[in-house]
């Protein structure tokens, strides 16, 4: 059986395993201040030119969206997402389970507009209702998006210029982010990020990693962070199990080639799709490929190829994600290029 | 350095890294579909001979405790714990989050009185204002408790019985279940547990594993409970992670054999500490020994061995936390003891 | 100055008034236990037809519609709005601060089409993510609308159903339910809701009170509901309050009466407006009227008439809401036509 | 009947009602911004010598303990009380609904002792593990407290002193204020209080009004605290029924007045009682008196006086509770001590 239905189906990298199974027996602190997490973070904080950030390795994605959100917003606020967020449509209502509110703007293969949001902020500050209102007190972006599409600099950069203005955090959803660093024509890296970001992650669970997500505050996390994980029940008392496998990824680029490699290969399968006709629902220059398929072609995959429905396109289609990760082989890409053609 | 600070300094036993090496690179459902969890599930099934338990892997302890108690318990409800129970004291506050106050009762070495809750439940209902009041909607226990100490047949019985007289659940936080359940002496074996309790959990994290506990509703789990580990963050998208190492645990009969090791080491130290005439602040059958300790000795201590503070004894004394497990080094223990001479 | 800025501006009708006097000085149990509270709940069981409905009185609507909602949910559940409810927009967040998100759906002149209400639920279970997604377990509506509209019989019937196919409440908001029933043409009676909602409220703030709505559960109200009051800190020590203010209201069809003048006048507005040629954002037969205002008429009316901002229209125009109530005199209607002459 | 069940059975004070059915008919804009909020503040700044205090009124105590705790902790504290406190016992668990844990201290008729605080401030920074536990960010203290006593003025400096050398606010409870202020040998009065604490209450419902309390924050509200009010159902639409019985307590000393006839019938049934050989469970000097009542004594009362149970003493006697009020009639008094004779 070919496997295309996430990027999350294997276990971890080789290279992670290995530096998990040589630390194994040596004794460390718990909860996160073991030598192997401060050296990860060490390693992070130079990749990201942020030479003061605060670090944390965080189990998941919805985790840590949900600690960061219910964390960082005053009880009168809620988070700007767009409306395709993952926050906003995939998270079982985390966010909300925290007290906050989704405040949805639209979106555009999967990203909020600098102008819409602008004229959102102003908008609510313009109502003069507005006090009973929720205030919008945080803006969180994915990327790569849910749609695996990506935003450019200038983007950005008005997103964060906006957020400063009305001073509040803009926070950068990253658990894709090793694709989106590594797509042709990707503009952000993670300096950038780090300097037009209040807070990001890094995402490992779905970049070789077992499990952990690298929570990066650029500017200094809020006061006792460490007891708000514990109080989400977000604190690992093996710490030790994130901190590893970061350290191992952010030694000699491997997150960064794990990127490349989950792109090379989507680009590959993108590319020989094309050449067979088909058509793609949104155009995504990352890990995740969202294809229109015939409904007959469909019933051909089954038995063949685990894909992941994604929504009805018409009658006679429907649109599917494929998904390729660090560890898809090339030779597998092939194999489900033949038997789609 | 000697290192009985804690049971979680270590990373997983062998046979569980072992696992997980084998079984990295085959492709699995996320999110705890896998066959791996599959599998675990099965064997854990059998050991408790309840074949029909609905069973769920979680990453932490406070984790696992404030999703079942968040979840079972109604907007109205609050769960009773010994004044000592780790949900009240050492999860900042976790349970509270979830919007739940824990109902405290006296604890005995750690332990609540099936007589004194008898009588907080009448007095409860006996009350004319219990209407104003947070009516007790679940009894949690930890078994071993904060202080080692072990739950006997008759006082779970009993427990158990005046939770169904009054038709709430009761659960066992078996964060050290598998010392507990080692301990000489013990009363208390997994099908036991399981025909009592409404929910408990085996602690994977504090015996062998990098993370985990395997979280088991005998008579069936709530509704859309796979909803709520997602709502809460607690929902690892590679499920596979708990899986493997807790089929690795239940096979063969590993878990019960780290406990073992983790019990006998604790005995030993506790036999060489009476003998050498240490004095204990609890009598702990199990691999947590609560030492009265000269503060002069202490300060001998340092730089030696990890231990961990208590609470203040006296003007010249200090309670301390002695901790083995399944990576102790029967060598360790003797060495700690000569230095304790 | 002419006050048509909301219906909330002045006290109490003063039968209302009168009977608070004539009560003031007889002792009561309180926490609504008194028999001015009980005399109301019979009046309003008789009036819906409904002999068994509990009924509670909650001092004003956000407070109600956050503590119905927060209770009947289940954990994993969110409440289906119009994304123009009053729940989803002019409440500071109150659902989401009891846990729970709203799921919006498209509004037409405030109301939700039974049509995409049935194709949302269906969408959601056929959609094979959606244990990742917040279920939808309530349907909250308004009637009158925020834009002052209202269902028609076929309408709510059509919602009733869907709601009990999937075996979830529906709830109704009746803040200003008075208009809504004494509107000409209106098909919704007490009985009949009652019958078709699982929850209702009759807004008394709006309609002759100087606070309390009263809480109607035709079927009964969820276990220890009064605790669930007390929890969200909206049970009046003093329950006394509002049981003689809706005693009043539903003596000799006060309620009704208020109901009608509020219509009567606003109808008689909105005829004096048309027949001088402004137009209307929305065609509202109830006591709120949205009307196309010029800006350069608006300039005019400052010092003179008070109204209410809604939203701009265009470069040139805003619409404003004028709204009558029970205290609206025929005369004040003609000095503001006079004005808009 | 007799009515000495509570301090809230009737309805307003004469002049309170007097004052609604005045002012009934004037508009007024909602939600607190009308004149006789306005009014009621600006007497009640000149009362407590506050002249730059922030004062919101809400409608009752437990919604005010609610909101003030919920709205000024951050995520990770709780608040401390004591044990007995209102907050912690009778609330139906409200500030746990707002994900906040209370704090317990022991309690010595009722109140916290300033060098139990002290120890448990210091307790908590000294433990290694604290950044795992609930950090106390409020003080809450009830004045009168549940048991009818009160604080001296160095109790509470020195209360205040521990919460500002350790950066937390200071809470009181005033929901028999009137009570406190006026019994014999009282030392704190309004403008002590406002110098001392950050924010405490004027109870209203339990002293001549309908209902309502005046929140005064002597240093400024927390931002946005109107949206704070109307996220947790607490604002009235109209304000007014608040403001003018807060503006007609505090013409002409009429709140202090009615705390002292309050006092003045309670010191009266209590000499009475002691003339007559009953004792006390407590020694308080406010308007709840706490007698042991022989049991043969109490079916006496059947029929003849409402009265509190309060808590059992022995199994020949209960502790009962009576209280007056502003509307209690020395006459009744007497009648009830006849009957105990």
């Amino acid at each position: 059986m070919l496997c295309f239905e996430n990027d999350y189906s294997e276990g971890a990298h080789p290279a992670v395993l290995r530096r998990l199974v040589e630390t194994n027996l040596t004794p460390q602190p718990g909860y996160g201040a073991d030598e192997y997490s401060e050296s990860a973070r060490a390693k992070i904080r130079d990749t990201c030119l942020s030479p003061t950030a605060d670090i944390y390795f965080i189990s998941g994605g919805t985790q840590t969206n949900a600690l960061v959100i219910g964390s960082l917003l005053r009880p009168y606020e809620g988070v700007v997402s767009a409306v395709s967020g993952h926050v906003n449509a995939h998270e079982g209502g985390a966010v909300e389970f925290t007290g906050h509110k989704v405040l949805p703007l639209p979106h555009h293969d999967g990203k909020i507009a600098p102008s819409e949001l602008r004229s959102f902020m102003g908008g609510f500050y313009s109502d003069p209702n507005h006090e009973h209102m929720v205030f919008p007190g945080m803006v969180y972006i994915s990327h790569p998006t849910e749609y695996g599409t990506l935003y450019t600099l200038s983007e950005l950069s008005a997103i964060s210029e906006i957020c400063h203005e009305h001073n509040i955090p803009l926070f950068l959803d990253g658990a894709r982010l090793a694709a989106g660093l590594a797509a042709d024509g990707a503009e952000l890296s993670l300096p950038g990020i780090a300097r037009l970001c209040d807070v990001f992650y890094i995402g490992g669970t779905k970049c070789g990693a077992l499990c952990g997500e690298a929570l990066v505050f650029p500017k200094g996390a809020p006061e006792h962070f460490l007891t708000l994980i514990k109080q989400r029940g977000a604190l690992l008392a093996k710490g030790r199990l994130c901190g590893v496998q970061f350290d191992a990824l952010f030694t000699d680029g491997l997150y960064f080639e794990l990127g490349e490699h989950s792109v090379k290969t989507a680009m590959r399968l993108k590319a020989g799709l094309l050449e067979r006709g088909y058509t793609f629902h949104i155009d995504s220059p990352t890990n995740q490929q969202f294809v229109i398929m015939p409904n007959s072609k469909l019933a051909e995959l089954t038995g063949k190829v685990r894909y992941s429905f994604w929504e009805p396109y018409d009658n006679d289609h429907t649109v599917i994600r494929l998904a390729t990760s660090w560890a898809t082989e090339m030779a597998a890409v092939e194999e489900l290029l033949a038997i789609l053609r």
